[in-house]
């Protein structure tokens, strides 16, 4: 099975809302989805549950039917935000760093735009974040001890070969087919020369392990330590086209990213396999605002577009993203996060409208 | 021993420029430090060896002597920056991360501010990093192993009680000792559940177990998962006072918070044990602008400044930091990171007048 294929009849869609403004920015994306008409094989959408709400409900955070749906009934999925316990919860786990994992979804693609004033126009800030999906400190190998001067307690940091490489292969493919051809590695070896190291020198190496002499060449290739990367997106950000990292500093600088470009309510994203693919906006559950309707559904509505795009519906996917990109031109309807007074079901309509 | 002792005769400074821009601003603390006369005791600068280049030359990025001269001959000392290879060199390690573990230097301190357009008034930006500075993944406790698939390198990320708790300490005396007492911990527990947890939970108990009832009671406690904390740090910086993190996260974060004031030419850092406290700009040993006269002293300048203070001289701190505020504000006497044509030596003058 191939995932990007023109033979689907129906496009099964896993639809998982998960915790808070979760609920309300799937709709949206749905909706956008249907709008499509015949772009698209006919949508059809199965509702799957996880989440920190239905873990205090139920003592599951990610149900082994959620799972079994998408690997077997499901062509992709929609994930919409989880909420964190503010407390240690004995046996509570993160689903969406679960889900990541056993679909085997280690490229996790968040392009970060300004939208610029008249299409066709160079935005300010247009970038790619590429993150590995699947290991550094989200392999969650935690234990705690007692030593001589109180508990002392042991995370450990994975980075592997094989990962690397692969999320390395991405970013070259990713970058091969962006204007600029520009890749930059965020590490921080002089530090963690070996497991950064390994990373750095791996995601080089791709260009000559790739086997097609050449076709990589085309590609400028930068580093950049971590914590200078976050200082050098704020202050010229314009410097950065793709930009792979390792699972940890890709969750800080896509954040960092989105502080750019004026909310993390516009940033979407993919967790992308070679079998599957999840689209999940960048943006949390946000309890302070949900169940009001005024949670921004562009950055759902973009994970949409961007899932479509790597089953191949890129005609699918380019309407969505004009349509959201007018929306924020035309500055008429926007949610309070862009300084708008719109509703969520509001916004969702006015990109509807425009699809 | 007490650091902060006014029965010192004279003040014994380790200098160590170690590499790069290092060799040009550590001039202008101690240039700073003389001006001040009979604020301080009579400053006396021991010039010490160690960083990459000194690596490059001799095999030995931290020299035995030099540790032994701080511990022995050095009241205080100022570091300079350190270059990191660019490639992996055997036997190479981060002469400023032994030194922190070895000195105990168990706080990183930086304060970062704008400075507002007239004395007096509230600055945009005002907060302080209060970073662990012993463990984290900065224990590098590393290993490469190769499985089934290839390479494969761990590292241990390690988080204790008692540094969680003595970083703890350090952030609520800090707080306590600013107007608006508010203190963040900045922390991912939601997915690093055992170290994460020890650390926010360490800290947070560090008023009860303080031992003095109520001292603590001004302060308000705030969280932050360290990726929403980046985003907000440049959406909304006001919201800062205190944050204190372990530390990579405060690594990360001090770059993030340097950015909002213009430059990290501005941001200064001690690194502070009960024994000892080593003044350090935050900023890297820049090769690109080395040898040119071009750095900007105040990060360096600024870190004396804190040092000072740190020692009890709080008068001579505030001199220096007064100086620097003004010609910041009078804009003439700037180097090229701020908009100017100054060079460092002429900076370095300008503050000295102001002295
Ligand atoms: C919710 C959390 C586990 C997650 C992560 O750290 O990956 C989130 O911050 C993200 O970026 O998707
Ligand atoms: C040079 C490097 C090891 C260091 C660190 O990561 O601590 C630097 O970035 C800093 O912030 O002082």
């Amino acid at each position: 099975r191939s995932l990007a294929t023109n033979a689907r009849q129906s496009l099964k869609i896993g639809m998982i809302p998960a915790d808070g403004i979760g609920h309300e920015v799937l709709p949206g994306a749905k909706a956008a989805l249907q709008a499509l008409g015949s772009s698209i094989p006919k949508p059809e959408f199965i509702d799957l549950l996880a989440g920190f709400e239905h873990f205090t409900k139920t003592g599951t955070a990610l149900p082994e039917e959620t799972v079994e749906a998408l690997q077997k009934d499901c062509d992709c999925a929609m994930f919409g935000a989880v909420s964190s316990p503010s407390r240690k919860v004995a046996g509570y786990s993160s689903p969406i760093v679960a889900l990541r994992k056993k679909m085997d979804l280690y490229a996790n693609i968040r392009p970060v735009s300004s939208v610029s004033p008249s299409p066709g126009e160079q935005p300010d800030v247009d970038l790619v974040v590429v993150r590995e999906n699947t290991e550094c400190l989200y392999v969650k190998d935690e234990k705690q001890t007692v030593g001589p001067h109180g508990k002392e307690a042991r995370a450990t940091r994975l980075i592997t070969e094989r990962a690397s490489r692969r999320i390395g292969e991405m970013a070259f493919k990713i970058a091969l087919n962006r204007p600029r051809k520009h890749l930059t590695i965020i590490h921080k070896s002089n530090v963690l020369s070996i497991t950064d190291g390994l990373f750095r020198e791996t995601v080089r190496a791709v260009p000559a392990l790739s086997g097609a002499n050449g076709q990589y060449d085309s590609i400028t290739i930068a580093e950049q330590l971590v914590d200078s990367a976050v200082y050098r997106l704020f202050r010229e950000p314009h410097i950065y086209d793709v930009m792979v990292a390792p699972n940890l500093y890709g969750d800080i600088i896509s954040d960092a990213a989105a502080a750019l470009v004026g909310s993390l309510g516009l940033v979407p994203s993919v967790n992308a396999g070679d079998m599957f693919v999840m689209g999940e906006p960048v943006h949390g559950s946000a309890p302070d605002i949900a169940g009001q309707n005024v949670a921004n559904p562009l950055a759902a509505i973009r994970s949409a577009a961007l899932m479509l795009r790597h089953l191949g519906y890129g005609e699918g996917a380019s309407r969505i993203e004009r349509a959201v990109d007018e929306v924020i031109r035309e500055g008429r309807c926007l949610t309070p996060d862009l300084g708008g007074r719109s509703k969520t079901t509001e916004v969702v309509e006015e990109v509807v409208k425009h699809i």
